[in-house]
């Protein structure tokens, strides 16, 4: 028997109950089911009448609310919960339907419950999305994997409740095959890490060496907000600065404990950038800062350690070490997406999936928490030349870190002599400084190797590997 | 049947060749076998006057010759093969015997495979060897995990072949049960790509900003191998860079292709490290300026970026910034084994190892890629405080990295003028000024997570979790 849902979403927290009401306000009939059932009803009750819901008590009666092929949205916690919520419902599908798996899933465990589905006929789609709870209800960023089937089936559904970028196209397409959509939605979290990263160190910059109160810097942020950097993370961010705690009288960002939590997707982009032999410096800096934070005992036992006193600029200089600072961060940013659509390419390269790199600046553009004004240059620099080598190499890009490098240097400068800690504007500028480089001091650590290790190296003048006798007479001899 | 070997080693390529010929020239009856017995019979053939040898052809050959508990050496590679040979042997031995695995093993093999021989009965040892093939021959360091009553069978005999410290004890002790061995040896890796990484650096610095040729950088590194830094890798380093290339005439590391490549245990090192919350930034920047060297293509294009033109200074200056520099490159250095022992303090936690970390230190004396008489004083350090939160605590290690830094400061700050990636000495200066911080921005972060995802942050001045209604009229919820 087949029903009238055009979706089906099961799992009611927060992000399943608004994903199921952008579902239902955007015209389409939802099949909405959870384990316990009270919370079904409750969403019914309270929201009902923003659109046409089927409240379904069982899994039975969830899958016979759903028109076939059907499409069932799953948004439970990622790992064994998403596994026990495939095994329940897969019995219950035919050959054809579609489960899609919303939630925050590594893209390795999405690459093998596709094959395993797969199998028994079914798609398996997993899909980032991104954007939070509002996101969720008034349009996300949506990162799709899966087979091409099962996005022709699922994309006009998808397209319909995406965020809309500015020149109203929606924020989703189709990332690739099996894990192709959860591996981007990784990726862009780390690159929301390293965004979040270089924001706090240039707080810290205009904090300690410009001696500007967060007010003041709220204020800078709003200005930067108006330029290049337009974004929602440089538009939180001044709101965070301007809001003062009501029971101390404090800036807010006073009375917060500094030590930063994380959740694991920023973590996963850097282990697989490892995997893959994809600098992301930017991204690992960004984790580590976090981690740094937490421990406590360690910062305890430190504060004691030498370091240079502060010494705050003058109002005058203040200014303009603040647009030192923009031209910094912008800089750095640069340097943190080119690292992660290095990886994204990579990763497409690695698993076959002919991600379209250009795309997916285009659905990064609204609805995701790294949205930016910048992501519709990034898409045209991909437009432009759909083989980018890296995005260092667009004219654009490369002209405008060329004319902010001077400032960056003198940014990192200050923050040196006056121990203030840029662990990513720096790593961004030492990746950028490496790259260009026309020789690097690789040469030596492949000599080293080889003197203890007997690894060889390559020559720069012919081909072949060579090895030196080291402990011998010191000749060289070719390996191959 | 009981033989008369006291050690077996099956897997004789250079590596289980050396081993075996430590343990016969050390007084042992070696049982020696491989796959295909021609090189059991030329290592007897060639080195049998060395010692005592018992050529095995065939699994049940070998096992037999070997004394009770058997005490039998796997050297094949990590991964299938050595789970091959395991299989191949476990059956034929009794409870109580013991497989040693000295390759280079995932200390999570090492945990799964110890586990199920232990459901058997048998004793499985993870045991990181390091120091190449002159380490194995002649005295490497070696770092044992493993049940404590298997080391008792097993330790007498690595104490014979260990390498020895200058105070004249055995670089081996055991590290703790199961994995921690090859967890141990991990870290030793990581440690190792960074020290290179920074020697790299003050190398790129030497030859750029204090213009010397390779053969005036080769004597700087005698010197300093005379100094605090004396260690196998700056000696070895002086070595490669004083070679001259035969066929050109020109300073060997000037003909070598400058790509660095890489096995995994660096990797693995920074990939755990992200799983246990402890920041390696100075292993993780080692592993990327490796992986960074190899992109051949993204380097090309790259190499048109703008950058500040080289300014190599007077003789004078340059001898002065040389002493800057082996400021920088010993502070760096400290700050790479602080993160690599709080790695091995966490892991030792993380799996209740009770890895003793002094006598870490102590074993990695002599006989390692990283031996270096800063290890004594690392061993020195934690024996005066075995609960030291971190080697940046000690007082003697906090002075010396207090008295470098404005030098350390001076190096970064010429490196981001002219223009030299220095990614190891920055990173390891914004993990000295982020620790010593008062207030870290991590309270903007959380700030920012509250804003966006709702993921509360904790206050300064009470206890519990809150969240801002950020959305609404900003006043403050506890929840928790």
């Amino acid at each position: 028997m087949s029903g009238t849902a055009q979706i089906g979403v099961t799992g009611l927290a927060v992000m399943g109950r608004n994903l199921a009401r952008n579902f239902a306000r955007n015209g389409f009939t939802v099949a909405v089911h959870n384990r316990t059932a009270a919370k079904t009803r409750a969403l019914v009750e309270e929201f009902g009448t923003e659109g046409s819901f089927v409240a379904a008590e069982s899994p039975e009666e969830f899958v016979a609310a759903l028109e076939r092929p059907r499409r069932l949205v799953v948004m439970v916690k990622a790992g064994e919960p998403t596994d026990a919520v495939i095994k329940e419902f897969a019995p219950l599908l035919e050959e054809g339907d579609v489960i899609i798996d919303g939630g925050n899933a590594h893209f390795e465990d999405t690459r093998r419950r596709e094959r395993e589905l797969r199998e028994r006929g079914i798609h398996f789609v997993g899909v980032g999305i991104s954007g939070g709870e509002e996101g969720a209800l008034h349009g996300p960023s949506i990162m799709p994997g899966g087979s091409a089937e099962s996005y022709d089936s699922l994309g006009p559904l998808l397209e319909r409740i995406a965020a809309k970028a500015p020149d109203g196209t929606s924020c989703v397409t189709h990332v690739g095959p099996d894990g192709a959509g959860h591996f981007v939605k990784m990726v862009h979290n780390g690159i929301e890490y390293a965004d979040m990263q270089l924001i706090a160190e240039a707080y810290h910059l205009l904090r300690t060496v410009a001696g500007y109160s967060p007010a003041k810097i709220a204020e800078t942020f709003r200005g930067w907000n108006t330029g290049r950097l337009d974004s929602y993370l440089i538009e939180i961010t001044a709101e965070v600065l301007a809001h003062v705690d009501a029971s101390t009288g404090k800036p807010f960002v006073d009375v917060v404990e500094d030590q930063a939590e994380q959740k694991g997707t920023g973590r996963w982009t850097v282990q697989i950038a490892l995997d893959l032999g994809v600098p992301v410096s930017g991204i690992a800096e960004a984790v580590f800062a976090r981690s740094l934070s937490g421990h406590a005992e360690l910062r305890e036992a430190a504060r004691s350690l030498a370091g240079p006193a502060a010494a705050p600029l003058g109002e005058a200089e203040a200014a303009a070490f603040a647009a030192q600072v923009e031209q910094a961060l912008y800089a750095s940013k640069i340097v943190s997406y080119t690292q992660g659509f290095h990886q994204i390419q990579a990763g497409s390269e690695n698993y076959d999936w002919g991600v379209d790199p250009g795309a997916v600046a285009a659905i990064w553009r609204a609805g995701c928490i790294i949205r930016a004004a910048f992501l519709d240059r990034i898409r045209g620099a991909y437009d432009a030349q759909p083989d980018l080598p890296s995005l260092l190499s667009d004219k654009r890009f490369g002209d405008e870190i060329g004319a902010a490098q001077d400032d960056w240097r003198a940014v990192i400068v200050a923050a040196a002599r006056q121990g203030v800690p840029v662990p990513g504007f720096s790593a961004a500028l030492a990746y950028y400084d490496a790259l260009r480089a026309e020789r690097l001091p690789a040469a030596l650590t492949q000599g080293q190797r080889d003197f203890f290790g007997a690894h060889t190296y390559r020559r720069t003048d012919r081909e072949g590997s060579f090895h030196t006798l080291w402990g011998g007479d010191r000749s060289e001899v070719s390996t191959g």
